[in-house]
């Protein structure tokens, strides 16, 4: 038997409720993620809901992305064509992307036994995460370039041939992918994609671009940057719900990546030959991919408004740094909406409030803007990106009148800018 | 720049409408999957769908595991107890969780250079096909027990045993994993998951029950079967969108199944000891994971009225057999709600109908019924897990209809029962 579990122990998982619900998302791993009205209301309306394989209705293959009804079988070519790539398949997020592009150099480079290629994942130094878990997982070691360092945190191309160069040296091999973040995490840096898909070209290294927090937010395109995969999240910055993501590749590194099942079971015979390893044989779907479907219009119509996104994230800066000793970290002019800011004089006011670094988040929460991290006060990150102007001004207002608040309160020595 | 994709291709994706929302669902796949309504209308009325990463907002260690509000960290030990395990974490999915698995168990055997264990997955002949791709993701042999053929196809567990001394035989070791189907997704046969156990118990083999079609729809405990791994389908089994899963360990296994990130970046030094390379660092969790927080309490009450549903299967299948030439496939007395029947009258019908194999269908998505496997008639699969008896009875009513007026139409020799 199952244990029995006590009403009162289910009881709260029952009632549930999301207390944001109406509040304006600041938190950069979201705002990309954000899902039209119109897009909701056909998720609603046309019942995909109702059940967890809700796109397998009719499933033939054995595959959801040969499934034709809903056209799957059709997004995934349009989502390839729309970053110039050759071939798509939706994983379970940018994290499951990688990892299929670490397992497939890490088995080529096992199988091969090869003389050029060493299990060497090169990256830059504030890649997301999931690149290090994927090469983890893949038993690649992570090699990073170095970065400028405080305030501007910035990679140079030329980092990667001294990388490389210095691998060469010390292993006689080349490392056996580039993996670059298209733009980074931490502080919202645009890297030299394109100077190191030169460079990887050059070499003949394999050259995969995370981008994660930035397709579906600005153009992308993968022949461009001469990249051989694109890892996407459409949670991330697709205006899906999760788990969900893809990865687009050209021809070649897609038959590898994408390879079929070929293990056979010894007494049934059985083969899977329609199934494909590296995505666990199917991705399943669900409702995040039909949300992809429907959002697809908004993001290809969205991207080509990235100026004015831009721009908004700029003023914010330009904004935000009117309040004295608040700097914003990383490149400048900043090409992103991930924006990261130092603030001691929050970090001077956690020391006297009682809520200690918790302040600043919970303060910001009680004017309905939700998304810093809870307890940093010394800096943070967020983001603005597809928030209207006016929103756009309520956070800032919100910044001011915070820091207005606390500095006549505690009687600290800041500067800042008039708040009517 | 992204490509530009013309209007007229993407104004499809926009539009799609579920043909199939007020129908009565009979995949096997769904039925257990079906999601109340009232956690759709928690989900809806919460506003859980305004962004992707909807479970994320107080994420402070950076795992979704380990979240605190919505109280995730207090719902996977409620998991794990439900099923009398000792940890659980959520995954995309059973494949994943069953991958993890595998590669826990694969890591262990290169690493320890076993003398114990050989990179054989030991399992039934009838497995799920995620438990061969695990094994081949992992680099792991797939050997089968026998079944015992037509009609039945029953396993027994002294061929584990068998297999297992085979096994023995020619490496000199054991096979590093017994994976064992707790209910075989083809018959809807429920294996010898209990003595199984003791037979992995004895010979000191890990074991892992695959419960992707059977947990959340009857009772499992975890500790009787002497299971060291359970892998769970939550959009399977556990009313709840897809795609998420859970894995579910003793103690020991679980500490090694979910160790932590041990990856150091050279350059910055840089680690990431919250996050589990198996499950990719964090396992997003989203919608799906909340789905699954609502419907807990719906999944502990349904498994305690198994005995109804199964009375509903044996009931049907014993009304289709009343049609001629029809026969119930996989044991007797029939164990599970998943299916099978052999249908040579359909068969036979589908050599006169100008649809071939598609009539049977698309004949009984016309009385609004979905879940058939389009294109066969000789054979399907059905469940009617959760359906009233008189969703049931129409169900029923419907193969009784369609029989009659084809046998009618091309007078064909079936004995048919009574339609009205």
């Amino acid at each position: 038997m199952s244990q029995k579990i006590s009403e009162e122990r289910m009881a709260k998982f029952r009632s549930i409720v999301n207390q944001y619900k109406s509040d304006i998302i600041i938190h950069p791993i979201m705002r990309g993620g954000v899902i039209p009205d119109n897009v909701q209301k056909m998720l609603i309306d046309e019942g995909w809901m109702k059940v967890g394989y809700t796109i397998c209705y009719n499933c033939i293959e054995g595959r959801s992305s040969l499934i034709s009804k809903p056209p799957v079988d059709e997004f995934l070519p349009m989502v390839a064509d729309f970053f110039h790539g050759d071939l798509a398949e939706h994983t379970f997020g940018s994290r499951v992307a990688q990892f299929a592009v670490m397992k497939t150099i890490a088995d080529g480079i096992s199988k091969e036994g090869s003389k050029k290629f060493t299990k060497v994942v090169l990256t830059d130094p504030l890649c997301h995460y999931t690149t290090a878990i994927a090469a983890e997982m893949s038993g690649l070691r992570l090699s990073e370039v170095p970065h400028s360092g405080h305030p501007e945190y910035k990679v140079k191309a030329e980092d990667f041939v001294n990388k490389i160069e210095s691998i060469k040296k010390d292993t006689g091999k080349l490392p056996g992918l580039i993996a670059l973040t298209h733009v980074e995490p931490y502080y919202g840096n645009l890297n030299p994609v394109r100077e190191v898909g030169k460079i990887a070209k050059d070499y003949g290294i394999p050259y995969m671009v995370n981008a994660a927090y930035t397709a579906g937010i600005f153009p992308i395109d993968m022949k461009d940057l001469q990249a051989d995969f694109l890892t996407v999240s459409a949670h991330k910055s697709m205006a899906s719900l999760g788990p969900l993501g893809f990865l687009i590749t050209g021809q070649d590194w897609g038959r590898k990546a994408f390879q079929k099942s070929t293990i056979k079971a010894d007494w049934t015979g059985r083969t899977f030959g329609k199934k494909v390893p590296n995505l666990f044989g199917c991705s399943v779907g669900g409702l995040p991919l039909i949300s992809a479907m429907y959002s697809f219009y908004h993001i290809a119509d969205r991207v080509k408004r990235w100026e004015v996104e831009l721009e908004k994230a700029r003023w914010f800066a330009s904004e935000m740094e009117k309040i004295d000793s608040i700097m914003l970290i990383g490149e400048r002019p900043h090409n992103h909406h991930l924006m990261h800011f130092e603030t001691p004089i929050f970090w001077e006011i956690s020391k006297h409030h009682k809520r200690r670094g918790f302040f600043l988040a919970e303060d910001i929460m009680k004017r309905r803007i939700v998304g810093l991290h809870r307890g940093l006060s010394k800096h943070f990150k967020i983001s603005l990106y597809g928030l209207s102007w006016q929103e756009v001004s309520k956070v800032r207002d919100a910044f001011y009148e915070i820091a207005k608040r606390y500095v006549d309160e505690f009687e600290l020595d800041y500067e800042l800018p008039s708040t009517e």
